[in-house]
């Protein structure tokens, strides 16, 4: 089957605009009080990420049968639990990071209190969003409810915010831990969540919400490898920040681990595997296959 | 009516022992991986609080005519909610606390990375235990979405972090800015929503929940005034912490506004208010009128 990039492009950042248009709506509009917190939170959330947790939780919905406009609480709920955790991730206390995507961190502009808080503040407006995702016509609130405690395992202690515990454990340190369950945690857990929550709310069957949990798994460690990838090899302009900076940290990559081109070929195996997750959906998961693919040849 | 405060407090102090027998099982146990943000989790939460926040959602959930077993996953949420609030406040890039409650601040004994993903990390919990109450028998799904968004809200940027916001921008400066609506933010949102939530998922009526509501608002300035006058004539060795600290800090609390007499007049009245927001529940709100005269004679 052949892979359009260019024409995908042109889908995913409609649907990116899409998300956008929504999540201007949730944090922007008339200024709220203390200003300042809603202005760090609107800065963390509106910085040009490529909104694919959103996006996936509106393709799980579609594939289960339903729209994408009855999970758009919960879509934008999700790229806020990712924006919080970059927000944390970046403070001074942990990664020390003064740029994203080539602007200033939240705490460069806003101070590292009201970093801290907007991250705190992003995360509870999320599962307020999530909740009020009970609103919307044909969603049950025990399906909800299901989602509320699914994300919350996938963002705890025992899913992304261990993962990046792990991750400062490991930092300086060129150990042999385990990468895989480090990002299986770290990044795969939120795109799991994501698809299973569009999913769960329209009602998709155990065994597809099985499968969209297997590919989730799956295009996180793809994700992972070729951020890898990316960071010895890509474009510093694109990426909105330095390259080699996995290697000045001595940070554990894949490529530290298996080489370059021992990356790639994993990076290819991770694809393959999120494409064979989808086998029980036919062409109603084409999106789903093209967005693995595209993986490999992202250049930000 | 007369207050025997000696078998009121054998009353709380039974409740304390009870919720923390709740929480030891949630947070305690077998170790869970990654060891150390568990660790900072049960330190934070197990530092011998007071335990006002999970006693309110059982006492609301009884003045509903439910059992507060119904309720005990929301009751140890909310008391991990305030456990994270304290935790980031405490951070150097906010009050920058080192002692709590006597005891070194979680910082100080994990370092301010894993303090700060140990707050988030129980934040995140605190909203799958909600959820989680959903699996008690007689809980409806629908109140425990309404629970979740009403206690997202209290919690928020426009709730108890707008608080905190408030409260750091105000730190340094002896000015006459809101004082009451910044405690209501920061105290007030955290009572009111915990004796809403136990009367939520046992459905009482509408004018109950306002009641209760009244009665949280109330409590939250009884409680801060409180605080205040404590910082100025508390005894720091049950405080655990040094009097005077507010003084020093140049904050602006109700005695540098109205004087010790004034806030005592303060107090008092704010207790007046709770009591009287009780009226329509009879003697089966005799525990929370206490609770309110408990103010007026607290040493910590």
């Amino acid at each position: 089957m052949g892979f359009d990039m260019n024409s995908f492009m042109d889908e995913i950042s409609q649907r990116k605009a899409f998300i956008e248009k929504c999540l201007e709506q949730y944090l922007g509009g008339e200024p709220k009080n203390p200003p300042v917190i809603h202005q760090a939170m609107y800065y963390a959330v509106m910085n040009g990420g490529k909104r694919l947790r959103p996006i996936m939780v509106l393709e799980g919905a579609r594939i289960a049968g339903g729209s994408g406009e009855t999970v758009i609480p919960a879509a934008c709920a999700m790229e806020m639990i990712h924006c919080y955790s970059l927000v944390h991730d970046d403070l001074p206390a942990m990664d020390d990071d003064d740029l994203r995507r080539g602007k200033p961190t939240c705490h460069k502009v806003f101070g590292e209190a009201n970093a801290i808080l907007a991250g705190d503040a992003l995360l509870t407006e999320a599962f307020a969003l999530i909740a009020d995702n009970a609103l919307i016509e044909g969603i049950q609130p025990q399906d909800v409810v299901r989602v509320i405690r699914d994300i919350a395992g996938a963002a705890g202690s025992q899913g992304m915010i261990g993962g990046q515990v792990m991750d400062l454990e490991a930092e300086g340190k060129q150990a042999d831990h385990d990468l895989s369950l480090l990002h299986s945690l770290k990044t795969s857990e939120l795109f799991k969540a994501s698809l299973r929550a569009g999913a769960i709310l329209n009602k998709l069957d155990e065994a597809g919400i099985q499968s969209l949990t297997r590919y989730g798994h799956n295009f996180g460690l793809a994700f992972q490898i070729t951020d890898d990838i990316l960071d010895v090899s890509g474009d510093q302009n694109l990426l909105g920040k330095p390259v080699g900076s996995d290697e000045k940290n001595v940070r554990t990559t894949y490529i530290s681990l298996i080489g370059l081109e021992g990356a790639k070929e994993k990076a290819r195996q991770s694809v393959q595997a999120c494409i064979d997750s989808l086998n029980s959906f036919g062409s109603e998961a084409d999106f789903l296959r093209n967005l693995a693919r595209f993986t490999l040849h992202r250049t930000a």
